[in-house]
């Protein structure tokens, strides 16, 4: 199975992910070429995933090709940008052609949903690791930032959360498995970037984030950076139905502590959000009121007797070791 | 040395390389946000460098640093293109604050000698690689490309190719070494992309490629690209004295066949060397003419007696073990 770098990119990387009419030129010379929009300003992601610590050794090679498209799109998503361009970095122990074209299908696939082109990258022998670079764009100065929230504001979150790390848990075989458990696995495995909503919330959104590490963890970052804090009501969290099989408990500590959601994490002023309801039903566009920004700084996680004490439960690569 | 990502950010990465007033938004939000200058294409190159693999375990952190970012700079000078931004993914077994600190210099260093910003990036946690994207702008219709070489074209290389191969032998060992070697290991350790050169050369080279894989494999990729083929005289090759020390037959295997040299390899047409030679001088620029595109497709290397026959000496990551 020797393949050659040329022959992996002839035949794997070349024609992987959507076609664009704003790639000058793509897969194969030294840098990539792209036409950026007039009027735009560039977006630019990178995001890796190490085997044995964002995935489980073994773990499905269209999974990890999905994923690793996806933390970036969804990083995209949180700025309210159009994602456009990829680049991928791929260490590979070995160049197992089984593994590549399961890989780059579960790559593509997401890729071509978001008409996202893989423009370039690097294949190298190593530990397997995958990094994207995603680039996209968005008309200047409609950004949304992490920096924009404001005391008052009503805090919004995307999706279900808690689903993909207890999936992940399941995965691991870390958690007892009552009943159905494919869907809580499959939002680990193929985690759904919130693209269409990001863009659309640069109208109403005054902050955004990506939950990554946990949606206390990244509620919190983001009214850091807006120099405020948060009140969450524990009542409020849009939970799954089989998340809430695995217990009230559990299912509250996987919604705030858990990573892996990739959900977008928002705060919209009180005067837009009738405007927000009205051009984007939350029925339809699968978000949830989870709370409000408030004056004093930090998180407070409000149930049905008071304050919970809860841990911020975020995942930080270095701390916890 | 439990530092947080936070932490690690802060300290490190925050204030990394030079400062641009194209950075709308840094380090620290969940993508970056840039001003494509009107009338540019924007050029994106990734390369990831491997501990054990594209450096020895235990190599010098700045050098680690230096490096991620000049293999960057090479592939973008070979576009033509004027770097502007980068992106950093570390992966790290550990947050060691000195490590961090040395690796980071070097980066930096680089970084400010060609005013590149650090705009965004992702520590993790796992087997040490540094993965670098690099963004630039090269004005529309401009760039350089593997492609343009023809038939008759000159064929010219920057610097002393073989250097870094040598300098890599003697850091593993894997050569003795008679006399000063402290050059050769310098051209290793903190390699020279050429950047100026390959923007000027924008106005003169038919086609361009940088040298990562060995002079012999590098010059070949471009002929192929061109549809032609190339002639190479043993003779020409600018050796530098340190390299010739060595002795004459490893010195000419180290310049054809060694890796890492991150020097420009171009082909000139016919009518526009004279004004190359007047606008940039070879003595002053550092390039040398080493021989001769043909229609013949594959690479001729001319010793004294005729043909030598070599292998083409490139690397491949996944073919060699």
């Amino acid at each position: 199975m020797a393949l050659s770098e040329f022959e992996l990119i002839e035949r794997y990387f070349r024609r992987c992910g959507a076609p664009r009419a704003d790639v000058r030129l793509g897969v194969g010379d030294d840098a990539a070429l792209l036409d950026c929009p007039p009027g735009a300003v560039l977006a630019a992601a990178v995001d890796t995933l190490v085997e044995g610590v964002h995935f489980p050794r073994g773990c499905r090679a269209d999974s990890i090709g999905h994923r690793a498209l996806a933390v970036n799109l969804s990083d995209l998503a949180a700025m309210g940008a159009r994602p456009a361009w990829a680049l991928l970095a791929l260490t590979l122990p070995s160049a197992e052609e089984r593994w590549l074209g399961e890989f780059t299908a579960g790559f593509a696939a997401l890729a071509r949903t978001h008409q996202v082109a893989l423009v370039g990258g690097d294949t190298t022998h190593g530990p397997l690791t995958v990094t994207v670079t995603l680039l996209g764009h968005v008309p200047a100065g409609t950004a949304l930032r992490r920096s924009g929230a404001a005391a008052g504001d009503a805090l919004f979150v995307s999706g279900t959360p808690g689903d993909a790390a207890a999936g992940l848990a399941l995965e691991q075989g870390r958690l007892p498995a009552p009943g159905k458990t494919e869907y809580l696995r499959e939002r680990f495995l193929f985690p759904t970037p919130r693209v269409t909503l990001g863009e659309r919330l640069r109208e109403y959104a005054s902050g955004c984030i990506d939950v990554s590490d946990g949606l206390l963890a990244d509620a919190l970052k983001l009214a850091e950076a807006s120099g405020c804090g948060l009140e969450l009501s524990a009542a409020s969290l849009p939970l799954s139905q089989p998340l809430r099989a695995l217990g009230a408990e559990r299912a509250l500590q996987f919604a705030l502590g858990g990573g892996d959601d990739y959900e977008l994490c928002f705060t919209v002023p009180a005067q837009r959000l009738e405007r927000l309801r009205a051009a984007l039903p939350p029925g339809q566009w699968g978000y949830t009121r989870i709370g409000t920004m408030r004056a004093e700084p930090g998180a407070r996680v409000m149930g049905e007797e008071g304050e919970l004490s809860l841990p911020a439960g975020g995942y930080d690569h270095f701390s916890n070791p």
